[in-house]
């Protein structure tokens, strides 16, 4: 790489803000333009908007996300929704610009059961602009199936694979508190959960991911949504719950054959979680395990993961990728060497 | 894929002889010749000497490397030694077959800093073909190195790196378990490190492949060869070993930059090793590690990496590749779905 690689930051919420100062600290790639739709980030620096600490970075956020795409541009970073219906205008905006994309849709991890006629027509416009674009992020493209998928390398049969992550909510931001229903009575968190507003995104999407890879093949993929209860007083920085309230959410997807669990994916997600920690499980031969003490951490390991992801997806063939086919890896920042 | 991968096995020794048996469960892959230089190998049937049950394949071993590379072929998977200027012929002649490769060599891992005249040689010559070659295994090839910079993934910022491999050699191979010096006197151990005799191949190639992927700059890249002393009476299927003999082999890469270690890569394999386990630790942001209980077995998983990387090798862009450069992942041994 003789000159810098050129990104557009799509979407400056809290995590396109953690990603945007992530790209900032690598020395071969520049921010050119930043496109958020909130008219009360237009016009302002993307430093600041960031939380960056030394304020302006001379970038400022356009909601114009047509005119701030004629920008020439190598990769866009989207980061605006969950829900991949909701942002097909917005990639194939960019695709058409002829950028690559690495976008935290969750649904974009793995879309082509859910969504095929869109897996179709972002794959068939990002071959015609000879352009790549991928879903990618913690959780799901990474824990839940890349991280499961790079394991199983190790195998030569494989007939099970299970992945679960632990997470302690009490460092997190309040939001995140809030998201997973923590101080809710249980009643509360049902109605939540109903109406969509409680929901880890991505696991199904890492089931798929996982079964095409391993080749099981299944007849369906579930999941079930349910509070964790606080059996304890749990206090955080921002709240308190009591023993028998909503300490936060435990989330269940399934892929099943002739009602065999050939898939489990399982987030525990709560404040006062005492062993947080990522864990992988294969049974075949041999059944191997791996454990992450601790657990990635969200936040800081969706930012990692997609601005690791800049480098593989420039490389990659054309087309709707997923992290399944990208050969992940730290990105330091500068030209790869060797 | 419409038709079968077809698959010429060069090298029929153990570990060829356990990817042959595992090339054989895949219903997409047919093995259409065997090459051994071994005379008492010669003319017999592969299946017979990969000792699989059921006998005869109907692929007869040929010591005739150059005409049965005539034979069309997709892929060579190639096992015959662990030093690259021994096979540099072996691996040239299927390149100029038209073949991708995939080798257990060590020290194709990672070759560019040890032989850089080799590797430029090996990369020309597979991009003239339009072919991919590659060197992998479990070690090197994916503990130390693949598992290492996959994880590496989810770090903002890494400044340190290390994978450590405990191995109980109790169970394994009688051959292995006298390759790590199993049962002799600390003084014949030395002797036979001397003479090259007592070594695991490919430490400095992980330690090069992570370097270089975390974008971390080395001065020196050392080894060291040291026993493992037995505390207590261990006794296996082949041998026993007293106290104050030799259990097995340490060894120890480590990649400095003035003189403090960047990165460690660590192999102890012994008889009676009690906490058998592959472990990951990078420092950075944030600190992460990952533990596989039990380890991953040697001969199993180089069988499994090798058969895994042969949709990886046939899709990548043609070239001198490294187990960093595939996006590796279980093969089904089926056409890949979605």
């Amino acid at each position: 790489m003789k000159r810098k690689i050129r990104v557009i930051q799509f979407g400056v919420g809290p995590i396109g803000a953690s990603i945007a100062r992530l790209v900032r600290e690598k020395e071969g790639v520049d921010i050119v333009a930043a496109i958020d739709t909130d008219p009360s980030k237009a016009g302002r620096d993307l430093g600041e908007i960031s939380g960056a600490a030394g304020a302006s970075w001379g970038v400022l956020i356009s909601s114009d996300a047509s005119a701030t795409l004629k920008r020439p541009a190598d990769v866009v970073i989207h980061s605006t929704s969950s829900y991949l219906p909701k942002v097909m205008n917005q990639l194939l905006s960019c695709i058409s610009a002829g950028c690559c994309v690495v976008s935290t849709c969750e649904e974009l991890a793995y879309p082509f059961r859910k969504y095929p006629e869109l897996s179709q027509q972002l794959d068939s416009a990002a071959r015609d602009q000879g352009v790549a674009i991928v879903g990618t992020g913690v959780n799901p493209g990474f824990v839940m199936d890349k991280l499961v998928l790079t394991l199983s390398a190790a195998c030569q049969r494989v007939e099970f694979a299970s992945a679960s992550r632990v997470v302690d909510a009490s460092k997190r931001r309040l939001p995140l508190q809030k998201k997973i229903g923590a101080g809710m009575t249980p009643e509360e968190f049902r109605r939540e959960v109903e109406a969509g507003v409680i929901k880890h995104h991505g696991l199904p999407e890492s089931v798929a991911m996982v079964a095409d890879g391993l080749g099981l093949s299944l007849d369906q993929i579930s999941e079930t949504i349910e509070p964790v209860i606080a059996e304890r007083l749990v206090k955080t920085d921002f709240l308190e719950v009591s023993p028998g309230q909503v300490a936060g959410v435990h989330q269940l997807a399934r892929g099943t054959s002739a009602g065999h669990d050939l898939i489990r994916m399982e987030l525990k997600m709560y404040v006062g979680a005492s062993d947080p920690a990522d864990t992988v499980e294969l049974r075949g031969t041999p059944s191997l395990s791996l454990t992450v003490p601790g657990g990635t951490h969200g936040d800081l390991a969706t930012a990692a993961v997609v601005v690791n992801s800049i480098p593989s997806i420039l490389a990659a063939p054309a087309g709707l990728l997923t992290s399944r086919d990208l050969p992940l890896s730290f990105f330091p920042g500068v030209a790869a060497k060797r």
